[in-house]
């Protein structure tokens, strides 16, 4: 492994699949079991054009890339040390022909509109509201600072082709903003899965597949309950970090 | 019991909670779970005013009626002979001073608006697509014949005073329409329950409470399964159906 990628204070984590890497810094924002959801709830075909709206550490588009064939992600980081970071992530993985991580605002994109095949996103859950510091890089990948839930779904929209697929997880709390800004930029939410801690609990995250100007038709799906009574992960927690492909037809 | 107010081909069916009884024909359509669901779904302060609409056998007002102290229930039923059987039910349990059947197009009331506190409603699901007899009692109480979602979304709204309680069970194909129409007329989506076969399926039905002109934020509760592994009623389920009342800091 090339060490004179990390810099002071970063580490280096194995994601068990498909022998990928990543960079992060324990004192930032570190990926979650969401972005794993998320990865594996998407499904791409054959070298489909995919660009992940605030990606972080570049976790979306390395899952991505190290799980199907596509050459074509674009990843947009505002942050500049983040989006740095994720640069170095990339090259760790030698997918620097298939990643291209671009240091920019969502909302200032040159990207051709109308093009895409799917657009992926975790955004920042949370309303910034309360005592925030806005410089703090935590604070910036958690809430809706720089950009908000409907720029995010905006932006998507404007990128998508024609029933091209928008892939999104955030919170149940959001879900009547979420399913009524997808309808304002015609986004049709197709298919849902509710995630659960246990199948006790209320589900605490939501995966949303959207298609751009189709039909209304929800599919639900099965409820995905990530702990089982003893406190473990379930089969198909370690089915999803397992996952070696998100290709269509793919396993 | 009165069995002069039966009709041939009707039965009187024993609701199991507080005496209370149901007329039904076995040829037409009989309650079922979701309207058991949603009655113990709603909450009612004491002498909350509330408006059933399409209230098919009588059910959710017999239901709210004898779990409560309101004596301002208002039902209404778009077609004859269900509205008078409906009525028969009312009088079967001497709850005519406390109940009132409205024979009405839920689009043609002349009740005042802004003025109830509680609105619920468990309406056709399905849309009128492919071959119905669009005069079969049946089909009427399934199907978007007589009314559509919006319909009962908008009135409603109407009938409900400022921060009234509307409560309606559906399906989860529908949750996108419900959502955007909910917000369309100002009712908030406040509280939402999944209703699963079992907890390893998905959900194949939903409870809603929405409240006019209140700020948004959804909160989701605990999933509900009918069923256990062994295909017997959960505990959950038979709680529902022994409650023996839906008044605030009832029990």
């Amino acid at each position: 492994m090339d060490f004179s990628l990390l810099n002071e204070g970063e580490r280096v984590d194995d994601l068990q699949v498909n022998n990928l890497k990543i960079i992060q810094n324990p004192k930032g924002f570190c990926f979650g079991i969401d972005a794993v959801l998320l990865a594996n709830f998407t499904t791409l075909k054959k070298d489909a054009k995919v660009v992940d709206l605030g990606t972080g550490t570049g976790i979306i588009p390395i899952l991505l890339a190290g799980k199907s064939s596509t050459s074509h992600i674009t990843a947009v980081e505002i942050q500049e040390e983040v989006a740095e970071m994720a640069q170095r992530s990339v090259k760790l993985n030698n997918l620097e022909d298939r990643i291209k991580i671009l240091n920019k605002d969502l909302k200032d994109l040159s990207l051709k509109t109308n093009t895409y095949d799917v657009v992926t996103s975790n955004p920042p859950y949370m309303h910034p509201h309360g005592l925030i510091n806005i410089n703090n890089k935590k604070a910036i990948s958690r809430h809706e600072i720089k950009c908000t839930l409907e720029d995010v779904i905006k932006v998507a929209s404007k990128l998508l082709k024609h029933h091209g697929k928008f892939f999104m997880i955030h919170r149940p709390e959001r879900l009547v903003d979420i399913v009524s800004l997808c309808r304002k930029y015609k986004l049709e939410p197709k298919r849902m899965q509710f995630i659960h801690p246990t199948y006790k609990k209320k589900a605490n995250l939501i995966l949303f597949e959207c298609r751009k100007a189709a039909m209304p038709e929800l599919k639900l799906m099965e409820p995905f309950y990530v702990y089982n009574q003893e406190g473990n992960y379930t089969n198909e927690t370690y089915d999803v970090y397992n996952k070696k492909s998100v290709e269509e037809g793919g396993k």
